[in-house]
């Protein structure tokens, strides 16, 4: 059983430290990235002494989670190993493992890995001494994009105990809902959901509008999966919109403190009013800028036990 | 209504500068340009003193473009993020501004972008802080082409002043033509055309290559942009290439001091004879080669400014 | 005609130095490419002083060749311009040479490509003033696969005379059987070849795993290469584990010292049993870590030339 958000394991006399998920994350941990992020936004420089390459396997299409570790990456001063998942050996039947196993015979130390399978990472275990950070797995979890979310909460409000974050839209296949909720609840805060009852997954409590906003110090909007199930879809965007998406009508009944988060992308006038994807309550940019810091932490804590 | 080569706008305090078309470049601006990438050329090294970085975004195929701006980005020392238009967001619908945006709160600088809309900066105008350099927009322009092709003009004759440029074939759909015929005008070259009627577009006069090829000082060649509108050629290849194209007779009628150019790829043995694209007169791989300098100059002067 | 390992023409003054192919490679020149690569394994630094910039041109798909260069280009501390053969010209019909040549105008030193027609290296040894290293050709040769392969022999047993040398599998479609085979017979190594018959190619001599079996210093299993003729396989991928693959009962009655290589990627339970791939007897792994110093010196070797 996998589990913990820095897997440990001894193999050959090496501890081999990856970032797999959120399940069982120490809050230890947390707030040591947390701190280390807030270090790097504030001008610290790499801890990493030794020449240290990485290499960015994105299975699926992205822009901002790439790009922000290719940035986080530059920003520690790595090299990075170009990787084209579309004209990569995985098209003449290649496993995971074998294209990894690959990398590390490279001598590529880490890598950071999205790919549509929930838990790919299982297979990835045993066998392999490079470290793994968990860029994405299908439906599974995302957890740079947590840490980077709880970064962005704990920046605005200096903690989590008791703050009320509402939760919209799409649970059941959000990597980021189920990151995040369990985090959060850890962390103290209280955690609300709202999403079309088809959606609701796990989650047991549903709420409303009129019930979460005057009250929510976070409404994080979760994304529209158009690309993973588009026809089971059965109202338009405009209906999701108005039933479930942050209109100027809810965003002027929120309290005066309370801020507005996203994932991104973001789908304009489904989930948000185009308008208020940068209105004063937004921290849909802050997050990405966020995200650098807290993957710059995260890689610089994989990388350390092989520097 | 946008236009200005150098577009300067105040946002918070900052002035942001970009490269977006030639219309409204001073002469001043445009002799600093090639007299810096001209300094380039000669060693000297970049002014820019802090990490920097840029990225390039090409939603339309490039050899020659993309690899010559990733030339100079390095020559200068910047940090370039790896950007894969078709493994990116906007894939999932995401505008390109909201991609722009993304990556400036990554931390990105600057972006080269070509997109085969005319015109995508203007939606970029508001409310974006990065750096933009047009790398070419659809059927517009192209402004670091008409810069590298004034850059080899000048070297080749130190002036532009009284110089006779023909330039050849398809002038409607050809961002070089309209970026170019409208600068070397300005800078005091007499500019006629040759082209066939039904591509002739807003350009008054024509020509014939009788009438032009004892006078011209440079014979700039057009690009036949098959894939731009494959199914309206009337005519084909060789056909072209008899009225059209620079075959060994024209070329041994040229005077003996005039220059052939072309922004490539080119089509041998349609707007050029196979066996003239390395001639003694062709400048087609020279252009190429200033093209480096020329872009290193425009990425220094947008940066500087942020520096 | 061309061939030679090392292609030296004189061309406005300059050597120019390409690794093209094995066939008419030196034993000096392997011999200084095998030792400067050990060197770079004991952590040698390059001897290249001036800025280099290098492009890697895969036209096929790739995984570990590619990053093999891309890892070896960063330990030596060359510029890697990345390009994207899917985005290039090539889609607007631009020719190899061409390509190359825009390459050579924008002021990159040497090239990796890898390109499926065989002997595609050709048409661009008139013209071109940049190195070209081969990455495969076709069905051609694969000159570092090679040279890797021989690392790996020489690091094993410290020599090549008089060892027993087994080539299993599809010898007619195989480049690195066609370049490995002719170079270890030149250094004095025995090579015997195990193959379906109408895979035979040119080779003359087939024999049985029985008969290889007991003597084999090194079984070098080839590559199925499905893509190649699908359509041709006359037998299943079981069909040919058991009459060709190398199943455990096979491993059982290797010498102790014996090894087994495979150039990458591999089909589990085709060539090779799956349990076997990481198994005591296995370098496959080992031959990409070697891989990377070899190409170290490759790179090295071709650029010193023109540094």
């Amino acid at each position: 059983m996998l589990g913990g958000f820095f897997f440990k394991k001894e193999q050959g006399g090496n501890k081999v430290k990856h970032l797999l998920n959120m399940k069982n994350l120490q809050i230890n941990d947390i707030e040591m990235i947390l701190e280390r992020a807030y270090e790097f936004q504030n001008g610290a420089v790499s801890d990493l002494n030794n020449p240290t390459t990485v290499a960015n396997l994105f299975f699926e299409p992205s822009t901002r989670t790439k790009m922000s570790f290719e940035m986080a990456e530059r920003k520690l001063g790595l090299h990075v190993l170009p990787f084209d998942a579309s004209a990569s050996s995985t098209i003449k039947g290649e496993t995971l493992y074998d294209t990894v196993k690959t990398l590390e015979a490279i001598g590529v130390d880490a890598v950071v890995i999205r790919h549509e399978q929930d838990g790919y990472y299982e297979e990835l275990m045993s066998g392999i001494d490079l470290a793994i950070i968990n860029g994405g797995d299908g439906s599974g979890q995302h957890p740079t994009q947590s840490l980077l979310d709880l970064y962005t909460i704990k920046e605005e409000f200096g903690r989590f105990e008791n703050l009320h974050i509402t939760m919209v839209g799409d649970i059941s296949h959000s990597r980021v809902a189920k990151s995040n909720a369990e985090a959060l609840t850890r962390l103290g805060a209280n955690v609300t959901f709202l999403c079309p009852s088809r959606w609701q997954g796990d989650f047991e409590s549903l709420s409303s509008w009129e019930a979460v906003l005057p009250n929510s110090d976070v409404v994080m909007l979760l994304r529209v999966q158009h690309e993973r199930h588009e026809s089971e879809l059965s109202f338009s965007k405009q209906q999701y919109h108005e039933e479930f998406g942050l209109t100027r009508e809810r965003y002027d009944q929120l309290k005066q403190s309370a801020i507005i988060m996203h994932p991104a992308p973001f789908n304009r006038d489904v989930e948000i009013a185009s308008e208020l994807v940068e209105s004063e309550k937004s921290r849909i940019f802050r997050q990405m800028h966020n995200g650098v810091y807290v993957r710059m932490a995260v890689l610089e804590s994989v990388l350390k036990e092989r520097n």
